[in-house]
């Protein structure tokens, strides 16, 4: 028995669509009135809506309609990073607000150990000479024992240490909390030690999400601390590093290289100086995206719709003010 | 006690030199008198000696100089591939040989996932765009699930098979003898079978020593029943695919890509189509060269040669006959 039943009408879940069309909503059409809107009908269609369900999750379109969400209750979000999203009114709202948590994390893990390979095996030098038919047999690395810090404990985070233990790396974490008995890192860092500690790694690994405690972790004082044959991997948010730091970092030798997947900037700017570094790869903000993205994220909310509307509890709720979902060693 | 105690003589070690300088030969030399040569010197430095060892493991020398070999029970080669290693006089001596086996075996197993996220993850078109600095978004695949089929089931498979297993993929073998109950591979398919059984596999895998038996056993027929989103990966040797019909199959989409490593004649002459392919990654035969890869071909020198002088049954002795060390799924 849930409040639709008992109200005897069916709840309005509004969604706003972009230039991808939305999919995967038959059941969710089955039980709920959908209204499908861009980002100018905003504003009417939040009106009445008990539901608002971000399909085109890059749009700031949300605060300036904010003042007509006069019966929402959920808010669900169909991408991992929600920086882009909350605002003071959204914040200070009960409204619950969910995220695309999990559907991103095999990938990313995947993305990262591919990137640590594609640094320790020198892919990038290979694919240059390549292209000047040149053959230049090299030593490599290795990433079996290979020390890595990354940065983000959540599910993300989690997966991606998983996948790189199991590969043979030696896996560390760092986040808000330190500690040292984590399932998945063994020993966790507080991210306002990174500088005392980064020294030690050979990969530094970004996965965290921007907030106002996360900008700018990565300093230069950070980078600085790093091993000169260190590699550091971003496929968290671009703001996390000091990026003006990051070029001259790695235009004096300071790190051996990176592969960039997230900017300040996106996309990045032609005359960004980190398209011309040959130890740097500029990846175009891909590393959560398989083939299969569109359709595990519309799976999700599909599955959240149901939860929803059964009266059950939202599982893996957006922290609004942490500005993520808090997960725990246990919460796998 | 050993013949050496008995006879009152040190051995006599014949070490062929090449460009590189020979290292890690202290605690042997404490036992043995050591005659460094290079190809020239090597019919003088045979006679006489106990043991040949090819440092300079690409040299075509021993051959020639073959019938001064007198003296000699032990042959050690610094290398895995004894295809360019073996002929008549040698596989009809009573001569022992032994090879670089399990040396390579982590680096390529590394260099092998490393080449399946190179794919899976489209790095190689990420690198080129950024030549241009175009940023472009695409999905990409997961390796997780991912079928691959691994051709050679000696120590390099099983390390591979051990690892991608561990990164998540759905691993198979291919070897001499079929069978189903192989700790590592599972299924193993008989490599005769490869057109049979090819097209289920999303990788195509190949590490097998160069035999009469393998030489071109990818042909134009087992490259027409891949599947046309199937990648290919070499790190054994060229001369196991057809490689004329390779570049045909890959012009014709009939594979997606492909990484190879090993190529019918090395370099890779300029002239070869397969330079200038943007779905190949063309990496010049170092997927088994890891930094540390001189250090630990001394070190297995310096253990086997104390196992010998002990008296003592070499390990992992290569079957000349069949061109390889054969092992089994418990030998590990």
């Amino acid at each position: 028995m849930n409040f639709f039943d008992e109200s005897g009408r069916k709840p309005i879940v509004t969604v706003l669509v972009g230039d991808r069309p939305v999919i995967g909503l038959e059941r969710v059409a089955a039980l709920a009135d959908i209204r499908e809107t861009d980002a100018a009908g905003l504003p009417m269609a939040l009106r009445g809506a008990d539901v608002l369900y971000l399909w085109d999750f890059f749009s700031g379109a949300v605060e300036p309609a904010w003042k007509h969400a006069d019966a929402l209750t959920w808010l669900h979000v169909a991408a991992a990073g929600v920086d882009k999203l909350l605002f003071p009114g959204l914040i200070d709202s009960a409204v619950t607000v969910t995220n695309a948590h999990g559907v991103f994390d095999l990938p990313m893990a995947e993305y990262v150990l591919g990137a640590m390979l594609f640094s320790a095996k020198g892919f990038g030098q290979t694919r240059d000479l390549q292209h000047n038919r040149v053959w230049a047999r090299r030593t490599t690395r290795n990433i079996a024992g290979a020390r890595v810090l990354i940065v983000g404990t959540g599910s993300i985070g989690r997966c991606t240490a998983r996948l790189l233990t199991a590969a043979g790396a030696d896996v560390n974490g760092a986040g808000r909390v330190a500690r040292t008995d984590d399932p998945d890192f063994g020993t966790v860092h507080s991210s306002s030690r990174l500088t005392a500690v980064v020294g030690a790694y050979d990969y530094l690994v970004l996965v965290a999400p921007l907030t106002a405690q996360t900008e700018g972790m990565v300093s230069a004082e950070v980078l600085a601390a790093m091993a000169p044959t260190a590699v550091l991997i971003n496929v968290g948010r671009g703001k996390l590093v000091d990026e003006a730091a990051l070029v001259r970092t790695l235009d004096d030798g300071g790190i051996a290289g990176a592969v960039l997947d997230t900017f300040a900037v996106e996309p990045l700017p032609p005359a960004s100086p980190l398209w011309g570094m040959e130890q740097v790869l500029i990846s175009p903000h891909m590393a959560s995206d398989a083939d299969s993205w569109l359709d595990d994220l519309a799976l999700q909310f599909e599955r959240n719709f149901l939860t929803w509307h059964a009266g059950k509890a939202l599982p893996h709720q957006v922290d609004k003010v942490l500005g993520y979902v808090p997960t725990s060693g246990a919460d796998r």
